[in-house]
């Protein structure tokens, strides 16, 4: 029989799927979830129950929690990456990963077909397909909602005639959640005017007494909060459960798409925009002007080519070879104050600090050198101006 | 006798220098200040009469608002440009365009000499002396304070001395006021941890309603708020006292001086920071990826160069070139939210606005172009990885 | 009836096109060749014969060599543009103005479709279809080669049938000719190592006496030879002729195409490399080195946007703007003197040369500074590494 | 007894700092060479006789050529450097070894003192005062050339009056030789338009009949010619004792020196050129279009900061990262052809070569697509620029 992995949410288009691969066209299905952060145990059992009532010969889950942070989000936090200088990257950085997991399962279990829910206007199929061919361009990539352009009601008839009854209802908001934050989109982000409602977000406003909060990170990686050390992404989530409380790191995202339209989103990432912005500004502290300056033209790149799905291009493992080696002395403690709706960065101390009042302090006398040497500095300094002037007039 | 111009500001520095000179020193000092939009008109009164006070030969109050903001301001909205994605540059600015303008009065009215009251320990010195050399090559620089490494009570006595007694009481916080914002330095900038408490800003918060404002660009200036139309430079004014009342704006940078050292100043700067963004919101609308791409590249650039007194190097004119030129389409409303300590951006309204439906939405179904159309487009897109990984193996 | 314009070049894809479209598809065929340089008078008539022997309703040469270099090939020169550093990109901006040139025509005349005679394999397919469909995204496209797929004995044997007998033998070396170079592909080039034989490149060493030529700029163009004035587009050709009799200019180009895969093929292409190593030479003595290297930046992006049918995207005419910007200065003489197979830069003279020995020479004693000043200059230079390996140690 | 570090080179500087700094200022001078590859095993004993001669406390002569390869020049032939295109960063690259290695010596043997001969107008001041500061902030640079501006006849008349006699007659030409090339300065490159004479050039063209020859790489490095393999910095010294007798790699670099003002040189560098092209064209066939672009960016800032002698910069570590890591699958054969004045490359053989014909051929039929396959690679590669015009008007 025809083996085919099915990239399995449990949501209205992955079961329709599901149901008219099998039925319909003879593939025996097996459905896969990837998680990211995004789902709680309960979560899982009752995508597995839901599986399973459709009629699926199996169902995987694979917690890919640790293989996310290591493979894409930790260079996110090294490169300080926002996209539009905006976005987290959220779904873009989860996708990849679970297309890789997904991809690495079928060939593990001999699948020679894959299938996704993806739709044909979006950026998640480009991430999928792309993936999926490279790896294994020996399986075949079936993509029913793409090919069919199905309408919601029509979905939920066929469900319904084969006796598959949930309520399908449309949420009003369509949520996609992950460690490294969740998107909301709704009818309002179709425009290029409309704001999300409080209650579209996630979490709710539940703090409103600043809180003081020590972010210790070590090359690079967030270590411990408040000098309770754990993995990293289990930071990532202990900092998000704390921050989301004061609705921080809400944004619209407004961005251009793999197939060149421009699209907009609502998200929520409290802990991503915390640790990138702390991160930063420890950075500015212990590297040099022209590490910052290269850092941030490869980020910049990383980011781009992560939301294009180009994470298996070669360059980026070249681009993860400098982030990396850029992290050896980003170490130190940054201090941070949660208030609602925003954060503010309070100073950090660390061992590289090379603001180093030893070596003189800016704007106040200077220790290091006398003022013929700053002349000195300034005169050579200006000689190719002086040059330009005297050989090419004025201004 | 020597005719000596003193970039004169009313502080004790400047005054320092102003007797010095032409008591100690024998020149006729002429005073210039020049307004980029941080004196009223009474602090200039004071100004010059201090200034006579002291003994200057004349005193002059240059009017630069608009060339400030026509030479340079512009070119930091066009760009969106934040040092070290942070701080609008707003001193930095400011010293360009106050050097261009006193080396170009000196040259006027025929000065031999040229003073200004830099110290040899921060990054005003460079920006004076190297605009001064380039522009006006053949007057000689005076630097009083950073040669003679006074200290501020020697400084004091001297002026009693002379019969000059003003309070001259070290502020608390030194603050320097102009159009595009205004910083604050104090002890705790000094350190890498210290954080400003809110009596050292200028503005206080005195508004907590929220506030809809509607921002109207014009090929990237902003020519009208709420609807009324103003010059640019006018509506950065009006904007910014209605910001300020809401505390928005305010943060620490942290940067590399011109000299190698890291330096951390405080600045209040709403009217700048909420332009900036907006500007930069109404750009992913109407630009196309590439131009927000490069765009972005060149404007760290016109940054950088811009704070390390690099103003008068040609490649500035050209990057200028560049970026009014990608401004013709920057044209549109933005809407934003005035609320305490922040601000949010609920959208654009443009002509120009590339997220345009009739061409299919982000997500939605596609209405340009068909299932096998986008199937061809990521095979195509893939075609050099798959490559690369089928030559060299896999992951 | 159906009104077609055929991009029509007189070989033989284009001659089947002519004939299949009209007789088989009962088009209006108008065939259109647009002169990039490429074509004398005496194959321009030739390919007028041929078209009505076809069969065509109508036959138009457009000669675009003036819109050719002032679209596209004097930025090439500003930008001192070789594609992977060997290719002066002589066909992809060809066929840019081509497309241009011949979509504006079908609007002119009214067509409703347009057709091209490319494989599906190419890069030039990517090139005609997008500007295509940007710029008139109306007119439908029609191109039989890339979607029959057909053996040239198949074309051949069509043609014969319906009465076109022309010698249509494969030459053993595909050429394309035109004013910024000539493309030489042959079985060779299909391999990672085959050298093209001397006797496939259209010009042959006729010269080996050295000659000495004078190349004269004007903000960035090449405005005389030896001092004999002309349109710059026809300076290229007069260089073009001079030097191709020295065999100068030949190399193969290892490329990316668009769709991903490495392309390899030979050129020749005298003029455009002694024109842009000359102009190169003059702007090292004559810009700021900042502008040099964000010059170089951009110039890149323009090479590769160009050679992927992204002439249209408007970041185009911002880096165009910047380029344009950046002649300013750039006026002089260059001198070289041809060799056989090679040429060699003797110098230049210009007005605006920044080497200037009234500021000290390279390594000669200094005379703009003394000895202090360098120190001074080299402390603070250095401050910055200095504190970096106090504060983290030795290398 | 103070003891002195003196960077030695047998010139009549060196040996003018090395009689005056002990004989005037009672320096105890030990004198050090580095030899990256300049110099012969007799130049050394000549230039420690000499040293001995003029009195010198000790003459160590350190052997840095595999250090000066790992280190530097490894770099910049994975980076394909070529400063302004042009020049491979000979003497720049040789300095900053050399000044490693002295300073590092000075440590070792607890000198507190350390000299060099440079002038206050060239590069290399910045380039070993910067190092030197840096690594050992405690040890006192001393430098009697820059300071005292002597000229030649009186640095000749005082070692005679020391019985120091020698035949200091000026060389026509001053000549810098190591590993990675020969520099030539002489009258002719003071000026923008002189050319060097044949003679000047150490190499002379002693081969005509052409060569061919194979260079093999590993990993980016040059392991083998003609399948002789070796380590790569003696394979350096035999490709250019097989390539300088047919004068290739001669040409003048115009550059922008780290003081500001412009410079030009003269050099030949058979070796480093030819290493350099192979190198580079051996990568285009195996590296993706985002590695060879994202290496061109980071690479072109290796040479800058290299030249201008901020070699310690972290930056540069990070750099050499990416660098090392885009090596993993550059190997394979170059096969060039020496000839007189030139050489070419005809191709290259390597199993990670993506030029793969299993995927299609460039312009021949596609394989592994469609002919709609490409078309919709094309329309969704259109869509933003076609609603760019759709919203803002034609052309």
């Amino acid at each position: 029989m025809k083996k085919l992995i099915l990239a399995y949410s449990g949501g209205l288009d992955t079961s329709y799927c599901a149901k008219y691969l099998s039925k319909e066209k003879g593939f025996e299905v097996h459905a896969v979830s990837v998680n990211t952060g995004g789902f709680s145990e309960t979560e899982i059992k009752i995508m597995e129950e839901k599986a399973y009532a459709i009629g699926v010969a199996s169902y995987v889950s694979i917690n890919a929690l640790t293989s996310f942070y290591q493979k894409v989000v930790r260079y996110l936090i090294y490169g300080n990456i926002l996209k539009n200088n905006t976005y987290p990257l959220s779904v873009s950085a989860e996708r990849i990963v679970q297309a890789i997991e997904i991809i690495n399962h079928a060939k593990k279990i001999g699948a020679q077909y894959i299938a996704h829910g993806s739709t044909g206007a979006g950026n998640d199929q480009v991430r999928f397909d792309m993936i999926f061919q490279i790896l294994a361009p020996e399986i075949e990539i079936i993509t029913p909602i793409r090919d069919l352009q199905l309408s919601r009601e029509s979905e939920i008839a066929y469900l319904e005639e084969n006796g598959i009854e949930y309520s399908w209802e449309k949420a009003k908001y369509s949520i996609n959640k992950g460690l490294w934050g969740t998107s909301v989109g709704g009818s309002e982000t179709l425009t290029s005017h409309g704001t999300l409602p409080e209650e579209a977000y996630p979490s709710q406003l539940e703090e409103t007494t600043p809180k003081k909060v020590v972010l210790t990170f070590t090359k690079g990686e967030l270590t411990a909060i408040d000098g309770n050390k754990n993995a990293p992404q289990i930071n990532i989530q202990l900092l998000s459960e704390m921050a989301s409380k004061y609705a921080i790191g809400r944004d619209i995202h407004v961005g251009d798409t793999i197939i060149g339209i421009k699209g907009r989103v609502g998200f929520e990432a409290a802990a991503p925009i915390i640790i990138i912005k702390a991160h930063h500004l420890l950075e500015k502290h212990v590297l040099t002007k022209w590490q910052q300056h290269h850092k941030e033209y490869l980020a910049n790149w990383y980011g781009m080519l992560l939301h294009e799905g180009q994470y298996l291009d070669e360059v980026m493992r070249n681009i993860e070879s400098f982030l990396a080696d850029s992290q050896k002395n980003v170490s130190g403690d940054v201090f941070a104050t949660l208030l609602p709706y925003r954060f503010q960065l309070d100073g950090i101390a660390s061992e590289h600090d090379l603001m180093n009042a030893s070596f003189g302090s800016y704007g106040e006398m200077n220790k290091g050198w006398t003022a013929e040497d700053a002349k000195g500095f300034i005169k050579l300094t200006s000689n190719q101006n002086k040059i330009y002037y005297h050989v090419n007039g004025e201004l």
